[in-house]
């Protein structure tokens, strides 16, 4: 009902089409970033890249269109804007802001650096040889620091606050420390209590072969189950699973391995929870700053709310067993121990210390963020030097996994991909989301009495009607705190994120 | 040799950067649009045509850019410009003029006129209504012929002949009516002849189900027979088998039916003769209009060469044979019959009077093609309306091809995409093409005495080798006429091509 464009408004209207080119590169460029990833030969990739780079270019020009002032002025005066037409204003500033912040040459002297760092990265990283990484690594976070204070010194903020503001408008480094003390002193201990109680646990797991295209036809039914809109929605096979395309055309790419398919699911799993979000957002703003999702926590939220919250519950394991009777029906009779509600809630719910973030556990998880966050601000702070990220590295991930990394650094410091690409202010969305999930689903429950009902028949309707009113359909006109206000009551609060581990690791779920 | 740019020259080099930038727009271009036709769903459809007319509008600015004629004065002047560099200048200079010579009101005009009539040609065709459907065509033909004349102000040309030089720079009507004029009275004719021929030959149809997976496989292993290098093109499927992508990166899209192989077979091998093209263009020029193939003749002389001169020639059902007995063991065991040598050549040389070109075989074909032809140089003219249509079209199809199409339009003048989406002097690019491969074919089995005994054997690598020299190594550095006289000893001359004709259809191959 709010989501219906106002007329006659001069000056909002020619931002309106104006920003309506815009999202038509973002669209090509949407497109050709996931054909990128699952279609384009190895060969092919430098002149893509440069073709990209100039979409880049163009989109870059149009963000930063110098009438693009003159035009807001004007469009706050006038009258009969809406509620969506002023959160669109907001929008349109801010990304106009950002873009005007920073000049050409430092846009292009940081696009190099982090292209020659990459390619750098994947060689060192495979070799283990920190010490050859680092000069690249060194001219990164020089570039980066760079960036971040003129985008301070435009906003307003902190460098490092104006890093994250890229991903998550108006977060800060201090409310983030707020929700993160309790982890950082919950953690190290509930991690040692849930692997020494999970010791003495019997684990059955089902032994494969599972045939690739059955699992391809599990996870098209999984979509369909979570209640994707199958018209609008491709999954595909890449090296890393990701949601792309647009929200008229939602694509997911998934991975799978023959000899056990839990990892393949949750995957697709998780990726529809971003694909959801994206399919449910209001039509009537496809192509506005204001129709896009509102930042990456709530994106990363709707990730791990249908993956971690709902489809690694107990709950969900009545649905799922059934499902996996249909699916693997010889395994299923071979192994029923291994198909067992409690079975596969045992084996969706594993914690375990490892090196590698990507394949970490929720308990876990935030552990490794906590490594990185605590570290790449320091990095941008300049306090502490990139020779000395080894060193670092392993006295964190010693205190918060309890796992010493020092001559280890291919499954330390350069393990993740974020760094040497110059993605720095991103780490700590991941957990914020996981917090934002946690809450989130706190309160549907507590509105839903029949959900978990719901669940165990793998019917995801109600939860989805729940979304919509309170996430999705509000796109990106209202702030994230506010959002999570209206839909649980209050802001982010991590205690949510701690009862949930509590109760499902250490408790009663 | 030739194929190495030159340097220190100013202003060429602010044209080359500039055309560079034009490549990236058309590499992603041609990537969204192969993925339109293979992956994108019906309901994304409208946003990303507006997304693609974006970036058509981007393209066309940075043609019409008003600094190249400065350019290219100055660029005329340097020294020490190779041959390469000079006739890239040729083509620049072409493109440029041709994006000034239509003012933005007549191509926008132009745009929306042929998207609804592609839309409505849909609807009406299926109707069989083509008086519904007129006005929309005839607002299409006022709109090109606008252009027609615009164009042809600018280029001294004739209206018609300006609306050719898009896809086949220079290119005269004057000139076809030459090459035709032979065609024209020896097809009827010879069709009855063919056709009266063939009644009495005894013809054994393989006998399926063919399984698709089993086709892609026999379609893939025949992309590489014909030289194809397979780590930089793909094979897909979709609803017209076509051939896009990039040089680094093409992509043939092709179709299979369960019930018999032959024809997904044909369509695969005359993409790949259209891959092979864009793959073997020198790779120093690929980002520049010199780089470029020379032009729609010579890429479908690429297509119906392989698929036509070559693979359904009685040497290449030697091999054809062999690889059948592999990939279709049990039908082959079934039906010895239909897989002799004899009988395959037989299956592949059918011919037939339809009503539909684009099922029409190489005998046909042609007369296809010269009904098109004559009609929409009258239509551009103006000396035919488009509600006589119908009446012209009948008059023309029982002319050429013995079929009346009064009443049943949309087996007749409605039956092409072409005219609904305003592309007006394409149609007798296919018959030049026709005719450039016979005459391609002819000289290399001239010069290349051992060829036959190659393609009996399934090589084709003599072949390649020969156009590498002749055609592709030359890209658009040379025209059409050159590219000819140089691998043939002539300009374009039908006789090749009914020489063919008459020996595979009524003589002694």
């Amino acid at each position: 009902m709010e989501a219906t464009p106002s007329h006659c408004l001069v000056s909002y209207d020619q931002l309106r089409s104006h920003f309506a080119q815009v999202a038509e590169l973002e669209e090509l460029d949407a497109i050709v970033n996931w054909d990128q990833a699952v279609n384009t030969p190895a060969g092919a990739g430098p002149r893509r890249a440069r073709a990209l780079a100039a979409l880049s270019r163009l989109h870059h020009r149009l963000l930063a269109e110098p009438q693009i002032d003159e035009w807001l002025d004007r469009a706050q005066q006038e009258s009969h804007l809406g509620k969506w037409e002023r959160a669109n204003l907001r929008e349109i500033s801010r990304l106009h802001r950002r873009a005007t912040a920073l000049s050409t040459e430092l846009v292009q002297a940081t696009t190099l650096a982090c292209k020659e760092s990459e390619l750098a990265w994947r060689r060192y990283r495979a070799e283990n040889a920190f010490e050859s990484f680092a000069p690249y690594l060194e001219v990164v976070v020089d570039r980066q620091r760079d960036v971040a204070q003129a985008l301070a010194d435009r906003l307003g903020v902190e460098p490092y606050d104006a890093l994250m503001d890229a991903h998550e408008p108006g977060l800060r480094a201090a409310e983030i420390d707020l929700v993160f003390a309790p982890l950082r002193t919950f953690l190290p201990d509930f991690i040692d209590e849930v692997v020494a109680r999970q010791k003495d646990e019997t684990v059955v797991r089902p032994e494969g072969p599972f045939p690739i295209e059955m699992q391809r036809k599990l996870a098209l039914r999984m979509m369909v189950a979570t209640g994707l809109d199958m018209t609008r929605v491709r999954l595909d096979e890449s090296h890393h699973p990701f949601c792309g395309g647009v929200p008229t055309d939602v694509r997911i790419t998934n991975r799978y391995q023959q000899d056990e398919f839990l990892s393949g699911l949750m995957g697709v799993l998780h990726e529809s929870g971003h694909a959801k979000y994206e399919q449910r957002l209001p039509e009537a703003f496809l192509d506005q700053p204001v129709g896009k999702a509102r930042g990456m926590v709530l994106h990363e939220s709707q990730s791990l709310l249908q993956e971690m919250q709902v489809c690694r519950g107990l709950a969900f394991m009545h649905h799922l067993r059934s499902v996996l009777k249909e699916v693997f029906p010889a395994s299923f009779a071979q192994q029923p121990d291994a198909y067992g509600v409690e079975n596969l809630f045992r084996l969706q719910t594993r914690v375990r210390r490892s090196y590698i973030r990507v394949h970490a556990d929720e308990v876990t998880y935030p552990a490794h963020i906590l490594i990185r966050y605590e570290l790449e601000r320091e990095l941008i702070r300049g306090t502490l030097r990139v020779r000395d990220l080894p060193e670092a590295w392993n006295e964190k991930s010693t205190t918060y996994l309890g796992l010493r990394t020092l001559g280890n650094d291919s499954d330390g410091c350069l393990q993740d991909v974020h760094w040497p690409s110059g993605a720095f202010g991103y780490f700590p969305l991941y957990t914020l989301g996981a917090m934002a999930a946690a809450q989130l689903f706190h309160a549907a429950r507590s509105r839903l009495p029949e959900l978990d009902r719901h669940i165990r028949r793998g019917d995801l309707q109600e939860l989805n009607q729940f979304l919509d009113v309170h996430v999705f359909a509000k796109a990106s006109s209202e702030s994230v705190d506010q959002i999570l206000r209206g839909a649980t009551g209050q802001s982010l609060n991590p205690q949510c994120f701690l009862d949930h581990l509590r109760a499902r690791y250490a408790g009663s779920q």
